[in-house]
């Protein structure tokens, strides 16, 4: 099941969502209390944006016992990355055409060289 | 001024938004028209989402006459690059050591190293 961009881009519009996604990158898979902890955000609250997390596809969980750790997908950025790769990619084709077309008719240009 | 990682993934949280900078990324500067065409949406809803994209820092316009001309900025992405591959990175690191652990010693899989 493909995960919608919108909701990516939407999981990654608040702060403490990409301060819970940093931290589970660098310090690795979390429980809830861990994640909880740095923040002045309750449990619930806590819970309720991991879920928007895990909707877009960027983190996973797994219950042991009585315990639910979260970590990051590898591929969980992967959708983002695609969309910004064919993005950027264009954008700068386009710039670099922009610029060799200004070095080539120098004169074209009302504020030129 | 830095423009706000929130901001700019709540300006490509929205598939019209998106469509927009795609057209613009694909098909260089345009109107708030021909922004507009292909949408079923009326200019007042196209022009709020332009100022969206606008102060996200994604895109920026210019008037001539009485004509507004949108573009994407060169650097309209780079927010986003620059949160991506410092994310990516350390992610691509964290499963590269991981497996790497994991290829030295199969036998203590089962609870990590």
């Amino acid at each position: 099941m493909p995960v919608e961009l919108d909701t990516v881009f939407q999981a990654l519009a608040d702060p403490y969502r990409r301060a819970m996604v940093s931290r589970l990158v660098e310090g690795g898979p979390a429980s809830m209390k861990e994640l909880a902890a740095p923040f002045d955000l309750g449990l619930p609250s806590t819970l309720k944006h991991l879920k928007v997390l895990e909707n877009g596809g960027i983190i996973s969980s797994v219950k042991e016992g009585r315990v639910r750790t979260f970590s990051v997908r590898e591929d969980g950025l992967n959708t983002l990355r695609t969309w910004l790769d064919a993005h950027q990619r264009h954008l700068e084709t386009g710039f670099d055409r922009l610029a060799a077309a200004m070095a080539a008719n120098p004169e074209d240009l009302s504020d030129g060289e």
